[in-house]
């Protein structure tokens, strides 16, 4: 069973490029210093739909354990120092991946 | 350059397991009805955070046009006439995949 964590951000008023690009430089190292972490996207919203959130981060994971372990990380948890500061609203989630990408 | 298209949705007051049985059903189609998917994974959530929301929807395209040829696809039209009426919140985004997942 994989669990595929998800977080949008929607950016405070005011916050710069120059600050989302020190999200993303956050985030970047995680790949290589969370071990638990099976698959590791994340990006700005790319303005095709209406209304939606500024960034969003996808990890995937092998189970609860491996979620807790990424986000107690302090690689982690210093991005969260990072972003944290930046945001006027996050919404999340965390569901559970089919064992076939793609099968219900 | 892919896509990842991603929806979040938090149920009304009162909103039944079978009636997120049906949401369900009618995503599940989606896979094999719609050309463009190149990835599709959703489900409920997990309960492992405070605050997640109820139901997540990942969808991966190859591009702009991708994403639009699903958004408009009549299966995910039909599936989002499931979908609409059940909802108190929704947060969406679409980002740019990385060319190799799980690298910057």
């Amino acid at each position: 069973m994989g669990i595929r964590h998800i977080a949008l951000f929607r950016w405070a008023d005011g916050v710069t490029e120059d600050q989302v690009a020190g999200v993303a430089a956050a985030l970047s190292v995680l790949p290589a210093a969370v071990p638990q972490l099976q698959a590791y996207a994340f990006g700005p919203d790319v303005g095709i739909s209406e209304g939606a959130y500024d960034f969003g981060v996808v990890a995937d994971v092998a189970d609860p354990e491996g979620f807790a372990g990424y986000r107690d990380h302090p690689e982690h948890q210093k991005a969260l120092g990072v972003i944290l500061p930046l945001l006027a609203d996050r919404a999340a989630i965390q569901f559970r991946l089919p064992d076939t990408p793609g099968e219900p």
